[in-house]
């Protein structure tokens, strides 16, 4: 179900390029290629390709124009539109989503978060928090888009099916059940049991290649 | 830096498949591709291959021994060997992370996490939390190989260094900053800001598909 066109490859190291150069000093107007690629651990010719993928604008001798290569990026993710989303969860980690604040620097407005079980979170500071009975009134009257998921695997069909009885065009699934969707809806899977395994995987074969 | 040779979109599939089979009632013996297919919601072909990648056990009239399937994941997933893991955090997702039982499940034990700026955190009730100082005497001491990274990014370099200074194999980053590590140090990235992205362009993808 994951159909993007653009390449995941380069959507993964983006988000990196951007918060370097915003790092950068002020006084660094000009970037060159090879110098992100050594603050950043990654291969010269990997980062000129990327750059002249979402960069048209012209090199100079002494590298690319910082400010123009950050707006690039920004405009190349789109990041001035905002999607609206809201959340079903039951757990610490849909608790910690709601407060995660670094969403909407990338173009994604977690809204709201709708409890699976309980009713209320009275010392909560983020997000506000209602119980799953309301979700369908408001995703209706605040028109959302994105469904997140982050529940026990056991539960994810339930929050899953109600996200696209609200109307959800896109489901954001944390838990380690693959859920079950019409082909209308887009379904992204941020597995973290399914990273912990590759990274596992990736570690062995780290091993195996130093010895 | 990721350089599995297992395939990243089966790895993606089989904790789901691990997790529908072990949710079948108890009277279901035997389970056939094309029932899971329709239960998770994927291409019927796809589950057939997936399943004769991982299962060299002989198929039946009936499909296959749910047991046997079950074993053969784990085995492929090498559930039974453990590894043990640091988290380096400064904030809630790192403080969910910690509370995340699901990972030792799928052979990642995180033990201990390290708060980069604070001391102590009193009232937690999962994995104990150390002040940084104690971070290297702690990896040393243990044999840590997996150091798990959740600060911001501005963070994020300095939190690597220090695992690596450390003697980490492998690094986890959850932040949405790049990390710079030598080629010996394996690196997997969840950053959380690229999946929102990702997911954004698919539901324009998926509403273009659908006009």
């Amino acid at each position: 179900m994951e159909t993007t066109k653009v390449s995941k490859k380069l959507l993964n190291r983006l988000p990196g390029y951007l918060n370097h150069l915003k790092t950068l000093p002020q006084e660094a107007e000009n970037v060159s290629a090879s110098a992100i690629a050594r603050a950043l651990g990654l291969g010269e010719v990997q980062v000129r390709k990327d750059l002249a993928k979402i960069s048209h604008t012209g090199r100079r001798r002494t590298g690319r124009s910082r400010e123009q290569l950050i707006r690039d990026i920004e405009s190349y993710l789109d990041l001035s539109t905002v999607t609206k989303a809201v959340l079903v969860f039951s757990g610490k980690l849909g608790a910690a989503l709601l407060d995660f604040t670094e969403f909407e620097k990338y173009g994604l407005q977690l809204q709201a978060g709708f409890h699976l079980h309980g009713t209320a979170e009275p010392d909560r500071t983020g997000c506000p928090v209602y119980p799953i009975g309301a979700l369908k009134e408001y995703c209706t009257a605040h028109s959302i888009h994105i469904g997140m998921i982050a529940v026990p695997a056991e539960s994810a069909q339930e929050a899953c099916d109600l996200l696209i009885g609200c109307g959800i065009r896109a489901i954001w699934n944390f838990s380690s059940a693959l859920v079950s969707a019409p082909k209308s809806v887009a379904v992204h899977n941020s597995n973290l049991t399914v990273s912990a395994t590759a990274l596992r995987i990736q570690l062995q074969e780290q091993q195996y290649k130093n010895m």
